[in-house]
């Protein structure tokens, strides 16, 4: 069976990528979990992964994807339904989600994805401000494309790709933005993969993983 | 007729990467370089560039592509060409790209793209070795998979990711690397669309852009 190496759930946006797309996909995946801050989690990871990074995809005859995008990009050539059908939202979708894989660094620095942790209203620095701005303008370009009610109709890859923001949002705001986008987040907050995810790291909150 | 939004061929590495693999395909484009650094050169980029980015691929029809990795795709399917047939290889390829794409940031961060400065002999902090010791390693599986020259045999958008580091290591560099990765690196810096952008990077110098 598929693997897909993770880590923390209330912790690993990068994990929850993959991890919500493949069960959006409805794909049967064995889930490895190698808890991270721990004194053997950088060995542990790179046992499995070959950039000592989390996710990584594992297929059973050996076929390792070690990056995010690179395994929605795999996904989508093995599995398809990763990317819009229609060729312009799929071009649109790509640049969304590829501006998020290497960019908003301010916003991945200051309000780390963290679902330990429930409104925790830290100040929102101009940094912040600016990223959550241009991720309102793409979604909002997004969603009037497509009418909603994920960015490109039905959720993809890229709605992967921002559903740590969303739950950045969830945790860190409330924050102004245009009505569309307030619809948007509450659809992926809600939406059955993202609800499972969090219903894992409000299970390793319940173990004790993270002191209070 | 497509047109490449690109920066200044000395500086901007993320420029670099579609324009040398759009060379290397033999396609016909426009090129529209914006200087960076000057006081209208934000206003410049965002008129063409939805990001406030460079690069940024623009069709007659009006299709935008504005990331690096995101245009790489959007050859791919429209022209074809940009990652090798085999789809182990196609696999790696992506997987490093993206690496690539979002990460390596002490590299990138102390050891920024120059192409006006040569020999520079920075010191090279543990934070680059760490980094150039996973490229190497990347590079070097790559090429024992396809005997070489370029990573996974003929250029791909692989090889384009990694040119700028290939700069990088020239410009600060020497650095002590597997002699698999010295001869890929030579490979890259001579290839023709490598050596014509750097012709293009001393047109900038000669025409006294950079102070001295």
């Amino acid at each position: 069976m598929t693997t897909l190496v993770i880590g923390n759930k209330a912790l690993s946006s990068w994990s929850m990528r993959p991890w919500v797309m493949m069960r959006t996909l409805g794909l049967t995946f064995d889930e490895r979990l190698i808890r991270l801050d721990e004194p053997e989690t950088r060995a542990s990871i790179k046992d499995e992964s070959p950039s000592g990074l989390v996710p990584c995809l594992i297929e059973e005859d050996g076929t390792t994807v070690w990056d995010s995008l690179a395994i929605l990009e795999y996904l989508n050539d093995t599995r398809g339904g990763v990317w819009p059908e229609d060729g312009a939202l799929r071009v649109h979708a790509r640049c969304a989600s590829a501006e998020m894989h290497s960019g908003f660094s301010s916003l991945r620095g200051t309000w780390p994805m963290d679902l330990t942790t429930e409104g925790a209203r830290l100040a929102v620095p101009f940094g912040v401000r600016r990223d959550l701005a241009r991720i309102f303008t793409l979604w909002s370009e997004a969603l009037s494309r497509s009418a909603g009610p994920f960015l490109y109709g039905e959720f993809c890859g890229a709605d992967a790709m921002f559903a740590p923001v969303v739950t950045r949002i969830k945790t860190y705001g409330p924050v102004a933005m245009p009505k569309a986008c307030e619809d948007y987040l509450e659809t992926v907050w809600t939406c059955p993969a993202v609800t499972e995810w969090r219903a894992g790291a409000a299970k390793e909150i319940e173990a004790g993983w993270y002191p209070r």
